[in-house]
C-alpha cells in the first residue's frame, strides 16, 4: 500500500475509464476511454491495490454491470458505475454542467442577453445536479463501507455536491478531495449564477479536505470566494480555508501527461502514415487541435492568421495551417453557431489569400488522434490560443512528440501558461494583431533560437509528468491526515 | 476657503457643466447641462470661491470660449475648455472609452468573438486617448500655475491617464484624486485588455492622492487590481495602496442627488401637467427610466413583466409597464442591435397579452425630464434591473419623489444596492423568474409593508445626500494632507 492513501482508495468521475457493451453474439466487452483526465486518473488508481473507480453508467451494459453491485475488474481497474434516471441525468449534464457552469467558469456568456435563469434552472438544479450527485454519494458510501481513513478523490464539475452529500452519510474519517480540472473564476463571475447554486457548491466543496486545481490562479480565485460568498477564512498565502472548525487545503497541481506514452504514440505505424499525408502540406505547418468549443478561441485564431498572410505577403504558400477541430455539443445552439462562423473564417481567409497551388488553412472536423499525433509531430508553430482554458493538455502532448524545433504560441489564459508561458510565444487572446505577429516570429524565428526554445518546452513538460502531478497529491492526503488537517507546516507552499 | 481644500480647487470632467453656442444675432449663449455628475460637482464646485472647471469643447463655441485663456464665468462658475483634434476626440471617445474600457468594466463583451483588439487599438490609445489625456494634463497644470497646494478632482474614466501626465509637470504640492462613476472589475476582466493599457492606466492612478469609486466592492476590486498587475502592496480592510513609496487612498463615497432639488422639480407644472398623461395608464405602474444600454438590462426587465403577466393572469389590465428609455450611442453597432431587441421584446409581450383596452408595455424612446420626474412620482414598482450599474442614481431621484408607496425592485449588481438593498425586492438581474416574481411581490404587497418600506428607502436616500458625498470627501482630502498622504489613522473606516 502506498503510504498515505487510505485501506480503500475510490476515485469518482462522471465519465469512467471504460464503457461496456455486447457484442452480437451477446459476449460482454468493453472500451477503454482515452483523454487527459482518464490517462491521469489510471495512473492514481494503479497506485493502490484494490482501488475503485465509480463512474456514471454511460451504456445499456454499463447499467448491467451496476446491478451486479460488485466492481467489476477491468486490466488493472476495479470499476463501479452509478445508474442514473435519464431524464436526471440529462437535466444535470444538459442544463447545469455544460451550459450553466462551463460558461461561468470559462467567463463565455453574452451577459447583456444570456443566461435567461429562472424556475428551470431550479428544477435542473435539484432535480438533475443534486439527483445525480447523491446517487454518486451512495455509490460512494458503499464502496467504502467499513473501511478505516478511506480516501475519496472526486473529480470535477459535474461532481461539487458530492462531498456534502458524502458527509450526510459518513461518520468515518474520510479523506475527500474534489479536483476542479477547469478555470475557477473569481467572485464577480460566480454572481451570475443562482444563490442557491453559488453557495450550495462552495458549502459542498468546504466539506471536503482538498480543494484542488490546475493552477494557483484558480486556486486563489477559489479561497476569493469562499470568502466573500460564505464569509470563510482565508489565507490565500498559505491556500487554506478556516470555516466551521473545518481547515480546508486548496492547491494547485498542474496536471501533465506521461510523456513516455506520447513517445511510444508517436512512432506507432498508424501514425508514420498519417505523416505521409500531412509532408504534402505546402510550407512551414502552422497546428491546432481542439475541441469545437468556444472557449478555444478557434474564430479569432483563424483572423490573426488571415492578418499575418495580410501583413507579410511574403509569407503565402509558405505555410500551411493545420486546424484539426473535433465536434463538439452539436446540438447546443451557441455550439451550432460557433461552428458556423468558424467555417465561415475559413472560407474567408481561404478565399481572400489562397491561390491555386494553396490553400491557406485546411480544416478537418474529426477526431482522429493517429492524426492528431502526426500533427504533433510535425508542427512548426503550435497555436493555443484559449479565451480560457483550465490547463491545455494538447500544449504538452505536442511538445514532447514534435521534432521539428516547433514554437508553441499561448495564450496567457490557458493553464498552461503558468508552467510552460516562459518557453513560448505568450499572447492576449483578444489581441489579433498580437496573435498574427507572434505567428509570424514564431514562423520567421532563428533555428537556434527556435530550437532552444523546444528543447526547454520539452523539458518543462517532461520535468513535471502525470507521475509528478499524482505523487504530489499522495504527499499532501499523507501530510493532511498526519495532521489531521490541522498540521499547517505541511501547506505553505501551496500557492 | 472651506477647510482641507487648497489655495487653488479645480474640477476636470470631459464633459463640462455648460456649453456654449452662438444665437443668430451673433450673441454667446450658454445651456448649462444636467445628469447626476454634473448636478454633484455643482456642489463641488460651489463650495470653493474661484474654483475652476476644466472639461472638453463640445462646441464651435467653446473652443472659442477655450482660445481666450481665461476661465469664463457663468453664474456661480468658471469654466474653461480644452480644444481637441477631433480626430484624436474621436479616437478616445468612440473606441477607447466608450466601447473598450465601458464595455470592460460593465463587463458586456461577449468574449468568444469579441473584442477583436489589435494595431487599431494602439492607434487609438495613443492617438486618441493619451492625447486628450495630454491636453487635459496641460490645461489642468496652467490652470494652477504658481497655486500653492492646488487640489485637482479628475472625474471617471475618459482622464484615466492624466494623474501621470500631470505629475509629469508638476513640482508643486498637488493633491489630485480620480473618481471613477463606473464598476470597477475583477483583475481577470483586465486581463482583456491589452497590457499597455491596463498597466498605463493602473500605473497613472496610483500616481493620485485618492482613487474613489461608488462602492466599496469597486474599491476593493480595485487594489486587488493594482495588486495583481504592478505588484503593489495592497491593504483592503484601510484601503490603502503603498507603491513606489507612495500612499494611494481608495475609498467608497458613494454618489447621491439633491433631494430638495427633486422635491422642488417635482411640483413643477410641467411635471404636474405630465402627470395628467399618466392617470389615463391602466392599473398599478410599474416603471422604469434609463439609457438604452446593453448594462441595463431592459431586454431581461420585460421578459420578466412578461412571464409575470403569463403566470399571475388576474394581473392582466391591472398594470402598466412605462419604460422611458434615452436613445444612446445609436450609431454604435452593438447599441442598434439591442435596440432592435429591445423593441422586439416589447412587440411580443404586448402581442402576447394585450387586449384591445390595453397595452402592457409602454415604450418611450425619449428624453424627457418632466416626464420622467411624473413617472418617478408616480411608480408602484420602480424596476433598476441593471447586468452592472457604476450607481444608479434613478433609484435615489425616484425614491424621493415617488408618493404611491412605491416599491423598488433592485439588481444585486447595481452600485446602489449597497445602500438600498435592505430597503428594496433584490434579484439576480439574470434570474427572469427572480425578477418576475419580485415585480409581482411588488405590485401585491399590503399597503402598511409598501409604506414602510417606501418611508425607509426615501430616509436612506435623504441621510446621504450630495452634500453628505462631497462633505465626506473634503474631509479626507484634508486628512490626508495633513499626513501627507502619511497619517494612516484617518482611513480606517475606508472601506
Amino acid at each position: 500500500m502506498v503510504s498515505g492513501l487510505g485501506e480503500q482508495l475510490v476515485i469518482v468521475s462522471n465519465r469512467g475509464p471504460v464503457t461496456f457493451s455486447r457484442t452480437e453474439s451477446g459476449e460482454r466487452e468493453y472500451s477503454r476511454g482515452a483523454g487527459g483526465l482518464v490517462t491521469a486518473l489510471n495512473a492514481v488508481s494503479r497506485r493502490q491495490e484494490g482501488a475503485v473507480w465509480i463512474a456514471s453508467a454511460m451504456s445499456e451494459e454499463d447499467a448491467a454491470v451496476s446491478r451486479e453491485n460488485v466492481p467489476y475488474e477491468v486490466e488493472d481497474l476495479r470499476v463501479t458505475f452509478v445508474e442514473h434516471d435519464p431524464d436526471a441525468y440529462s437535466l444535470m449534464y444538459n442544463h447545469i454542467a455544460n451550459p450553466l457552469l462551463w460558461f461561468v467558469q470559462h467567463g463565455l456568456y453574452d451577459l447583456p442577453y444570456s443566461p435567461g435563469l429562472g424556475d428551470d434552472t431550479r428544477r435542473a438544479w435539484e432535480e438533475g445536479y443534486v439527483t445525480v450527485n447523491r446517487n454518486f454519494a451512495e455509490a460512494t458510501a458503499g464502496a467504502i463501507a467499513g473501511a478505516e481513513s478511506p480516501v475519496i478523490l472526486l473529480h470535477d464539475y459535474q461532481l461539487y455536491m458530492v462531498p456534502r452529500f458524502l458527509r450526510e452519510r459518513l461518520v468515518s474519517d474520510a479523506f475527500i478531495s474534489l479536483f476542479v480540472h477547469i478555470p475557477w473564476p473569481e467572485p464577480d463571475y460566480w454572481r451570475v449564477l443562482p444563490r442557491y447554486i453559488r453557495e450550495g457548491v462552495l458549502e459542498s466543496l468546504l466539506e471536503t479536505s482538498i480543494v484542488a486545481f490546475h493552477t494557483r490562479r484558480y486556486a486563489r480565485n477559489f479561497i476569493e470566494t469562499a470568502t466573500a460568498f460564505l464569509g470563510a477564512e482565508g489565507d490565500a498565502e498559505r491556500g487554506i480555508i478556516r470555516h466551521e472548525d473545518r481547515e480546508i487545503w486548496v492547491k494547485a497541481y498542474p496536471i501533465s501527461i506521461d510523456p513516455g506514452e506520447f513517445k511510444e504514440l508517436a512512432s506507432d505505424e498508424a501514425v508514420e502514415a498519417e505523416e505521409e499525408a500531412l509532408r504534402n502540406l505546402p510550407g512551414q505547418l502552422v497546428v491546432r487541435v481542439d475541441r469545437m468549443d468556444l472557449s478555444k478561441n478557434t474564430v479569432r485564431g483563424f483572423e490573426a492568421y488571415g492578418r499575418m498572410l495580410e501583413r507579410h505577403p511574403e509569407m503565402r504558400e509558405q505555410v500551411t495551417f493545420l486546424a484539426r477541430v473535433q465536434p463538439s455539443r452539436e446540438d447546443v445552439r451557441e455550439y451550432a453557431r460557433y461552428a458556423e462562423v468558424v467555417q465561415e473564417t475559413v472560407d474567408r481567409v481561404n478565399k481572400d489569400h489562397g491561390t491555386d497551388a494553396w490553400k491557406p488553412i485546411e480544416l478537418a472536423m474529426e477526431d482522429n488522434f493517429p492524426r492528431s499525433i502526426a500533427a504533433y509531430k510535425n508542427y512548426d508553430v503550435l497555436l493555443v490560443n484559449a479565451v480560457r482554458d483550465g490547463m491545455n493538455l494538447v500544449a504538452k502532448e505536442a511538445a514532447v512528440v514534435n521534432d521539428r524545433g516547433g514554437v508553441l504560441v499561448l495564450s496567457e489564459n490557458a493553464g498552461a501558461y503558468e508552467e510552460l508561458g516562459e518557453h513560448a510565444l505568450t499572447v492576449n487572446p483578444f489581441d489579433l494583431d498580437e496573435q498574427a505577429e507572434a505567428i509570424y516570429r514564431a514562423l520567421t524565428m532563428p533555428a537556434g533560437e527556435r530550437a532552444r526554445k523546444a528543447r526547454a518546452l520539452k523539458q518543462a513538460v517532461e520535468a513535471n509528468t502525470i507521475e509528478h502531478w499524482v505523487q504530489a497529491q499522495i504527499r499532501d492526503i499523507a501530510s493532511y491526515r498526519e495532521g489531521g488537517g490541522e498540521k499547517q507546516s505541511a501547506a505553505p507552499d501551496a500557492l
